[in-house]
Formats: C-alpha cells, structure tokens, sequence
C-alpha cells in the first residue's frame, strides 16, 4: 500500500486523512507536537530542520510533501539525493518560499505580476516609493503567511528593523507596487510528476485582516481562461508536483497579477471538499502519488466556505453545534481541533447550492451561532 | 471534545473516521486485532465478550456504539447500569441481533412482513412447508449475514443439523414465507434521543449470490412515502439511536414487506457518502452524541455503489488505480484496507450524476479493471 509521508501537522495534513482513507492509502505525518491538529495521524514527532529526523520519518514512504513550507531547501535537495521522492520539489518549491525567487521567475516566464524590485537598503526603497508611491508593500521574500512578513510603508524609516536584519531574510527585501485591485481571486490546480494537469474552478477570496474569510466558487464573471493559463505556465515550466494555490489581484479592467503562489492544498481550496468531485486533498495524494488526477468539476453551481478564526483561547465553537446544526443542517462543519487562540484558523464552513447569496447569508449566520460566547 | 467509542474494527467503523475529522470529534475503536480495517483510530484491541475490557473501553466515551451486532445483550445492558450511553441501546438493538425478536416485534406494530413462524422441531417446518411451500426459507434467529444463517429448504431434513443444535441459536429456528419479491430496497434513517427523526433517499439494491453487489438512489418509482413510515415506525416504537437501515422486498403489486433490519451504518447506506448532503457517517456520529442530524439529500438526480468483493487472497484493487483513474475521473473509489479474500467486501465505488444508465456502465466498466488480475 502506497505511503505518502506529510511534513507538518497542521490542518492540511489533518484534511488529508479523509482523503487516505477513503482512497485506502496510508497517511504519515511528521508533526511538530504531539498535539498538533493532525495527531491521528502523526506517527513521527520531531523537528524539520534536523536531516537525520527528517531522513528516518522519509525513508520508509513512496513520496513526502508538505503541510506548510518551511522546511529548508537545502535539506529537501538532501532527501531528494538519498533517493526520496520529494513532492513537489525544492526547485519547484523554493518559488512557494521565496517571494523574491517567485518574482524573478515570474518575470523570466512573462507571466503578469505588480510592478516589483529587490532592495538592499533605504534608497532602494526611496527610489521605489519616488516611482510607484506614494505607498509601497514591502514583503520579508521568506517566512510570511497571513500578513504576516507583509507592510504598507511610505517611508523607508517603517522597515528599517527589517533593513537592520536584512541578513536574515537572505540579503534583500521584496518591494511590490500596492496595486489598486477590484478583488482577489485564487487559481487552485494539481500537476502530476508524469505532466497531467487539472485546474479547479477559479475562487473569489475575501480577505479580512489580511486573513481569508470567505471564498466564492466559481469566481462571479472572471478571466477562467487566463487565470488557468497562468497555472498551467507556473506548474509546467518549474515542475510543480502537487496542489499549487496562484494566488491573483483582479483590476478594474479585468486583468489578472500574480501575488502569491503556496505548492500545497491552500485555504482557498477548502470549498473542494464539498463542491467538487475531487477534493483538493485528495488531488493532493493523487498527484504526489503520480496517480490519475481526478474530476475536479463542480458540483453545484456555486460553493463557499466561511473561514472559522479564533475568538480568543476560551472560545469552544464545537459547544455550539446543537443551536448550529438545528438551524443549518445543510451546511458542512469542519473543526481543526486546535488549542483556541484569537485569529487562528480553527475550522471552515461549506456551504453548496445554486443561490449564492442564500448560501453566503446562511454561512454567516452559522458562523456567528459558533462565535457566540 | 465528544468522543464516540465503537465496537468493532471493520470497514464500517473506518468510514467513520473521516466524518470524525472533518466535525472535529474524537472517534476510538475496541477493535478485535492489531490489523483491523479501522486500525488507524483502533485505541484498544480485546475482546467484545469480555465485560472488563468493553467496560474499560467505553468509560471515558460520551457515547458508545457498533460496528457489527455482535455484542451480547447482556454485556450492553451491564454498560448501560455502569452509566455508559449505549446507542442504539440493548432494548433496540435486540431486533437486529434476533430476527425472531424482530419478527414478532413486527407483528405487534402491525407492519408489512412475509409470513412467518417459529419452529422448534422438524414437524413446525414441515408444517409451515405444508403452507407455504414448496419452498421456504429458514434462518438462524442471530449471527447472520450476507447470506449465512439463512437456506431455501423444500424438506426439514435440509435444516436437520440446525435443528440438533437448536439450543445454540436460542431453541427456536425462524422460518419464513419465500416472497416472490420483483426488487430489494433499503430505507436508510436515522433518529437521535431527543426524537429527531430522518430518511435517506430510498435505495434499490441488488444482490449476487446473497451479497449486496449494486445500489441505485433513489430507487426509481418506488412507494416512498410507505417505506418512509415502516422506518419512522420502527425507529420510533424501538427508540432506536443512531442510523437503522430496513431492508425491504418489494413485491409484483408494489407493497413492501420489511426482510431485515441493521442498526448502524449499512452498505446499502454507502452512496450517501459522495451522494448526500450528510453521509450516514456522519448522520450516525451526530444520532449517537444526540446532536440535531444533517440534511440527508441527494445533490444528484442518481447515486449509484458499486461494491469492490475479493477476488483471492492475492488480489490487489491498489494495483489497478492507473488504469481505473485515468479511465474514469469520475468515480469515488473507497478501499478498507482489509486483507484480500474471495467474496469479502473490499471496498466500494460511488458514482453521482442524472444518468443512471451510464453511471451504472461507468461503475462497472471501472470495477472490471479493478478485477483484472
């Protein structure tokens, strides 16, 4: 039976359990804790930057991949040297890591992406404000996520702490021009080592707090053409093996940007697992098992997924259930079983039907019976 | 965070799981050894005769229920006096463990059944053969299934070796009239303490030398409303807690006649799981920690399950997902990870569209390759 080892206990590797199950393969996880969310299935705890660790959890599964992506480059190139079918690869994922690497190979591919700039110091940032100001973002190239590692400035002096350390983020910062976008919008898709390629229907993300509340499937009247298009090149030109999340600003013109790229099942994709014929999960271990991808049509004209953060550390959304459920026996609970904590991600509602704004009302409701303390 | 315990480590208590992660309740399962179907949530290994054990198993579970209906009455009745939830609880529970309880309980509520009797010797058959004959069946009131415990007898000399060891299947043999049914039908519900009460959509099933082999939902042009209130009936009268499938025949004129009765997740109940709002997975986890049920219905005009039977011992369905996947995108494939043996349930194959006709072909076609050795 076909063993597919994930680094990272967090949810995607929890969601991914189902997805085993139900296909009859057997899922390893290599967690950080013993508590993490994907316990069941952490037969190894140990630390991702230690090789050794690393190396023994591996060597006994058909493919590795990944809940986050912070394991270093440098020690994935080592697994893939001892034989290990890393999935995807670090040339692949050092895009996923590195936002300044992302950039570049964007640029490389022509592919449409905010005007962007390497800095090394103060002027560089001045002389990026001068052109595209009066305000900027700024982006730490490596260890971001949810905002985080992410700053709207107009002045050099709001990343000098960044400046000063800027060794740790491999030498340069990223700058991005602060693009006036109509909304946001996420191409999820899958690549197998073998070339075949699938899109998922192109979502519609609502940020709040630089955090996903809300995705839309499929995007209300968008460019399906070229966000499936600017997948296809990102997965087909760096090899991407796995769920890949392309992340896009919309303008007012309808034109797709690049932001960001994650190379794992990614938040926007939750509606998947109850929308589409194939989950985002399961595409997953299919695709890092070089297995046929599978159908990843809709089910329903419409999808969404309610995004459930944290209220603080006492909040309990699961004591809530009997007044949820009584009223929304239609809509699909998703838990984490994570320690409770103010904005962390803690579960997702999906909801799917034909009347888009009857589903988005009864998700908010529903949620708000799951918030109420 | 609830924890539902079950007894049993077979593939019914394995699809439990999923629905277990995706509420975020714990599930744990007394399984009967190491390498059971359900091994990933098996937190105990025993034996379900031995009260201590059980007991032991089931004292820190909000809830405890079954996979299979093997376990004695008594030993339940014991949990239910220590404090523990046993859901369906003993008193329900012994109809499906007993068809001659179930027999005569039906008889009391007046619903639609063959005509049948109980005998305790070699006369009482050949009486009942007498009127209703030439052919009747004759079943071990318990321990069996898929076709075990049951024969088509002409003459009380085929039943002899029962009828010396009547004492074993509790001094009485059930003998049944042999309907000249047109189909077989599965109403799947399900019913919580607190009294709420739901139906699946009514399926049609199709067996192969005694073996569930095929199920349609819903059945086309069927008594609905009847099956619907035998079930409810049922549920009902008996107080049963968590999901009861009613296996029914249809006759030539259309009435239903209840066959048997399981409480707990069925095979005739599969196609709920990439068919229905709610699966009977979850519909079930919910019934049994009393929490209000999901919406049961169908998000497609047709469900159809295929199911996956051992070939040999040496079969291998994993094998053949290459050329089954890349054949059909389509298909939900499920495999329990039990060790192969010919005629034993291996695992299922769901399909969902509004073509039944080519859903089943696809169903089978995929199947076939699966077979392929």
């Amino acid at each position: 039976m076909p063993i597919v080892g994930v680094i990272g206990g967090g949810q995607l590797a929890r969601m991914m359990q189902p997805a085993a199950i139900n296909l009859g393969l057997e899922l390893r996880v290599f967690a950080e804790s013993e508590n993490s969310s994907a316990a069941l299935s952490a037969t190894s705890i140990g630390d991702y930057n230690d090789y050794e660790q690393l190396r023994a959890f591996a060597v006994d599964c058909d493919a590795i991949t990944f809940d986050h992506e912070h394991v270093p480059t440098h020690l994935l190139s080592e697994l893939e040297q001892d034989g290990i079918a890393v999935r995807p690869g670090p040339k692949a994922l050092i895009h996923a890591q590195n936002k300044l690497v992302m950039r570049r190979k964007l640029a490389e591919l022509g592919l449409p992406q905010p005007a962007w700039a390497a800095a090394k110091s103060a002027e560089d940032v001045e002389a990026f404000i001068a052109q595209h100001g009066p305000k900027i973002i700024v982006k730490t190239p490596i260890g971001g996520y949810d905002g985080k590692g992410v700053r709207v400035v107009s002045d050099a002096a709001q990343v000098a702490d960044w400046l000063g350390k800027i060794d740790s983020f491999g030498g340069e910062l990223l700058l991005e021009q602060k693009v006036d976008f109509s909304r946001e919008l996420a191409q999820l898709s899958a690549r197998r080592p073998s070339g075949e390629f699938k899109t998922f229907p192109l979502a519609q993300t609502i940020q709040e707090n630089s955090v996903c509340s809300e995705v839309i499937a499929p995007a209300p009247q968008a460019d399906f053409a070229a966000a499936k298009e600017i997948a296809r090149a990102i997965a087909e030109s760096l090899e991407v093996v796995g769920v890949m999340a392309v992340e896009l600003f919309e303008t007012p013109e309808g034109k797709l940007l690049v932001n960001e790229l994650a190379m794992r099942p990614h938040n926007s994709g939750h509606f998947s697992m109850d929308g589409c014929k194939t989950s985002q999960f399961e595409q997953h271990l299919r695709a890092v098992l070089d297995l046929p991808l599978g159908d990843t049509s809709l089910n329903f004209d419409f999808a969404v997924m309610i995004n459930l953060l944290g209220v603080d550390e006492k909040n309990d959304f699961l004591a809530h259930y009997p007044s949820a459920m009584a009223s929304f026996p239609q809509v699909k609970f998703h838990l984490y079983q994570k320690a409770p904590r103010g904005g962390r991600k803690m579960g997702h509602l999906n909801l799917t039907g034909s009347n888009l704004d009857e589903l988005l009302v009864a998700g908010r409701n529903c949620r708000a019976i799951l918030y109420n303390q």
